[in-house]
């Protein structure tokens, strides 16, 4: 018997990540989701991945955090015919605003969504591409809620395990596909 | 002989502009794209628009300008299957980088790109949600050219024809959806 043909072989969306050493403080190691970007098989594996882990969910609005979810949160809402909505650093947005201050990996931060951005009852997925502590996260639901909204899911292309985040957002349904 | 029947009214792409006085300062003027992108049917319009603008035009890579290029370039990229870089603020990408001074509508800024954001040769198509003075896409575009790069044509949703972003980019391809 001669050894069993293999096709190509089948990256996975892990080995698209750069990391990189002491950035942006000393002792971080940083994982540069760049390079998934800047490849478009990387790219359209990420994108992929991410309407697989959402399929049959109810979602009436994607919003995407602030700068890097803008990379990916566009994407779905186009692909599934949603709308979009940002949630950006605070004075960014021009119309009125709700805001929620959160403690992240590296600082704190105040963060804004429009107050007319999606109607009372509309279900909510929150996308961002990467969960550390889940500061930023936490805070969007809280807007969501507070503007009458239903988180339905939060979805994060890369998890930080080690920093826990997804025991802030305990009693949410989170989905990531790379952790490290 | 009876009225002339007719479908549904089909809205343009500028009818799903805000606008919004006195924003970011006084006596500005300030075209919201946040409701354009907050409505499912104008968000695919813009898109659609898009990748018809561009339609047949040569292009390796899409570069997006922070933050608000950062909603439309990546869902362009997926679309045609072209890998993604984004043009960010300066200290915001991981690794070695080039970078650009601009003087913008309101100030001025550096920003940077990866430099190995593409191969030389690369046809470059630079994406933002507007053009104002120019400044941002004309420092882009300076890059990209640093970086052994053609720009094979900039694509804004819209355009604010009175500030004249359009005589800076002379000898460049510029597609703009909407004017103001």
């Amino acid at each position: 018997m001669g050894a069993e043909r293999s096709g190509p072989v089948k990256r996975t969306l892990e080995s698209y990540y750069t990391t990189i050493e002491d950035f942006p403080a000393e002792g971080i190691l940083f994982r540069d989701i760049t390079s998934v970007l800047g490849d478009a098989d990387g790219f359209k594996l990420a994108i992929d991945e991410m309407l697989k882990a959402i399929e049959g969910e109810a979602i009436d609005v994607i919003i995407g955090i602030e700068a890097r979810g803008f990379m990916f949160a566009p994407v779905l809402a186009y692909e599934l015919g949603k709308p979009f909505v940002p949630v950006r650093k605070a004075g960014k947005l021009p119309r009125e605003t709700v805001s929620a201050t959160c403690t992240l990996e590296y600082g704190e931060a105040t963060i804004e969504m429009h107050a007319d951005a999606f109607p009372p009852g509309s279900k909510v997925l929150i996308v961002d591409d990467l969960i550390a502590t889940g500061g930023t996260a936490k805070a969007t639901a809280q807007m969501v809620e507070e503007l009458g909204g239903v988180v339905s899911s939060f979805l994060f292309v890369s998890e930080l395990t080690y920093l826990n985040g997804r025991d802030l957002l305990e009693g949410y349904k989170v989905h990531s596909l790379v952790t490290f």
